[in-house]
């Protein structure tokens, strides 16, 4: 079984840096963290979605500049839209797993905040289906999930408003955040001048960020394990694929994502119950509305209770998003699998800084690519070294 | 061990399909020919390089429409370049190997030919370094290595012509090819008004094609051979990775080709001569010039004796790219890799049609992503059913 014993995390946000900067600044923290040598490093795995938001199309091999004894090392981008940092991740595993390499540099990236609005939103509508929803933005995609949702299930709009005051507030604690700013849910329930609705019935707080950010995990064989300064275990993972065009699956609960979720909770012999932190793709509110019923947390139409009733606050019986989630930590959409992990590493490693949740042992993680077309799950906790 | 047990593989050329039909095309193709049923298919890996050529930007589940069966299964694109397509073999054999899938589909796809070539051209640039590099085309960065190698070893010009009517010739076997058309040395050799200049001393006919296609290989592990129809076995397979700069990169040898084919080698305990036939990387006639000398069959610049003394022909001791290659089969940059492999499985069990070397046993594939950037290398041979 793999492991995870070392990470980098840049700031997310509207950063100086280039995309090489980036992929480079994550990498070597990784392994400076790790304790690998760069020569011990079998592989490198990229996640980086790109879509034409930079010219960098090829850039598996930025990552060798991270050190002269990493020239030569297999290098390999993944992509799978706004879930490419797990794939990335997965691909790793693989490889560590077959024997293939020993020790796995992976690193996510993207590079957005240089861009304008439309630019961006142009470029994460090439995860859309081409065929059916071509110019389609994501933030209607998702609107079209929230009225589908409300049609079916009554408004939740209050529920969305909070769950975006939880992950702000959450944030607040995670210095690599990119938003350190609290926002009350009057401001996030009503429709203003500085919350303008985005696609009915989403508003500029329903939407996760635009921003620049890298993160980097160092995987090795658990037998290397042993004499790491720190290791957390992989418990299970599971990865579905659902079809691309919209018009093919529910609008109104992610499908794959309740089956990755609950083939690595099965994979890993546990119920939802015995989960303390999770790190979830709240690309938009109502994503993370869904969630919460994708995880067997509330069921099909009630999802809301779980943000009404505190289960998923700070203190709540499964905090979900400690780190501020896509909403308020940032989501440079390549870079996302790879922070979510890093952040649940540190959770069950007690190392998660104020962000802790006290004695978490056991995370969940879930990144999703396009509207629950690439969906990853995983439980994380920690190892022996 | 993995075993490649069907393929698929669309004609290459400029073809009415969209980027999702071929997917589907070769996909399917490769399925029906495996005799593995889609619901045992445990995921799938997809080759593509798309840098702003088609809108799809998020590519890997296209391959679910084959069949309603493979709904939900893990589908991840995998981007390396013109090696995308070796890229997504090998993510897939690591997780066959790891114990992960016990049957994956591996798709290499690029749809290109419905651009303007000065379109594809800035697509293909995509795949350089952006710092030291922008704007630079393909054929120009191969018109440094032919400029840089003629100063050291001298002009080279006439072999350059020789490789291209070679693979010309060997296309007319080949019914996928993109052409059918026999060029003789004269004209390969001058510069005229239907073979200009392109990027000195590149001419068009040194130059490969602008190419749609797919093709598609089933991998399962060796155990699940048996009772199989066919089977060949990955006897080794490397990945060498070098700096994404040229400045940083010898330009009179391809340094990290040699390492990946001197390693496939070493690793399956073979040497050059005991290989049969050769797919290799011919993005233009000075790249095949060059991987001779890569694979140990020239010395250092000495490859041009391999064209010049028949040992690359069709009836001499190791016949490269008996397909045509990408200079005459066509180089739908995504789906190269997948189509050496291909091409390369029919050689060894016989099935190659007019393309068949007699007797041939062992096949070596290279295939690079960059100017020597992505190197993958492989052995492949007939397997136990």
């Amino acid at each position: 079984m793999a492991r995870i014993i070392g990470w980098g995390h840049t700031p997310f946000g509207r950063l100086a840096e280039t995309l090489p900067e980036l992929v480079v600044s994550a990498g070597r923290e990784a392994l400076e963290h790790s304790g690998v040598p760069a020569s011990e490093i079998g592989g490198i795995w990229l996640g980086h979605f790109n879509s034409g938001m930079v010219g960098d199309a090829f850039a598996s091999s930025l990552a060798l500049d991270i050190d002269p004894d990493l020239r030569f090392t297999p290098a390999t981008r993944l992509e799978n839209a706004c879930a490419s940092g797990s794939a990335a991740l997965w691909g790793a595993i693989d490889a560590v797993e077959a024997g293939r390499v020993g020790a796995a540099l992976v690193i996510g990236v993207e590079k957005m905040a240089h861009l304008t609005t439309p630019e961006v939103t142009a470029g994460l509508a090439g995860a859309s289906d081409q065929r059916e929803e071509a110019g389609v933005s994501f933030p209607e995609i998702f609107a079209r999930f929230a009225r589908a949702y409300a049609a079916q299930y009554g408004d939740r709009t209050d529920a969305l408003a909070r769950i975006a005051v939880k992950n702000h507030a959450n944030a607040m604690a995670n210095p690599l955040a990119q938003m350190h700013k609290p926002l009350d849910f009057d401001f996030c329930r009503q429709v203003s001048e500085r919350n303008p609705m985005i696609a009915d019935p989403l508003k500029v707080t329903d939407c996760s960020l635009i921003s620049d950010g890298a993160a980097a995990l160092v995987v090795i064989r658990d037998e290397a394990a042993r004499g790491a300064a720190r290791a957390v275990a992989i418990r299970a993972r599971s990865q579905v694929s659902d079809f691309l065009p919209m018009s093919r699956r529910s609008s109104t609960e992610l499908t794959g994502a309740a089956m990755a979720i609950r083939q690595a909770l099965e994979a890993a012999g546990l119920g939802i119950s015995d989960i303390d932190v999770a790190e979830v793709h709240d690309c938009f509110t109502i994503a993370e509305l869904m969630v919460y019923e994708a995880m067997g947390l509330a069921a099909p139409g009630e999802g809301h209770r779980a943000i009404e009733e505190g289960w998923v606050a700070r203190d709540g019986i499964l905090p979900v998003n400690l780190s501020g989630g896509l909403k308020a930590k940032g989501h440079p959409v390549g870079a996302t699998g790879v922070s979510m992990h890093v952040m649940a590493a540190r959770q069950v490693l007690g190392e998660a800084g104020d962000m802790q949740r006290a004695g978490a042992e056991r995370a969940l993680v879930f990144n999703m690519g396009g509207s629950g077309v690439a969906n990853y799950a995983s439980v994380l906790e920690a190892a022996a070294t």
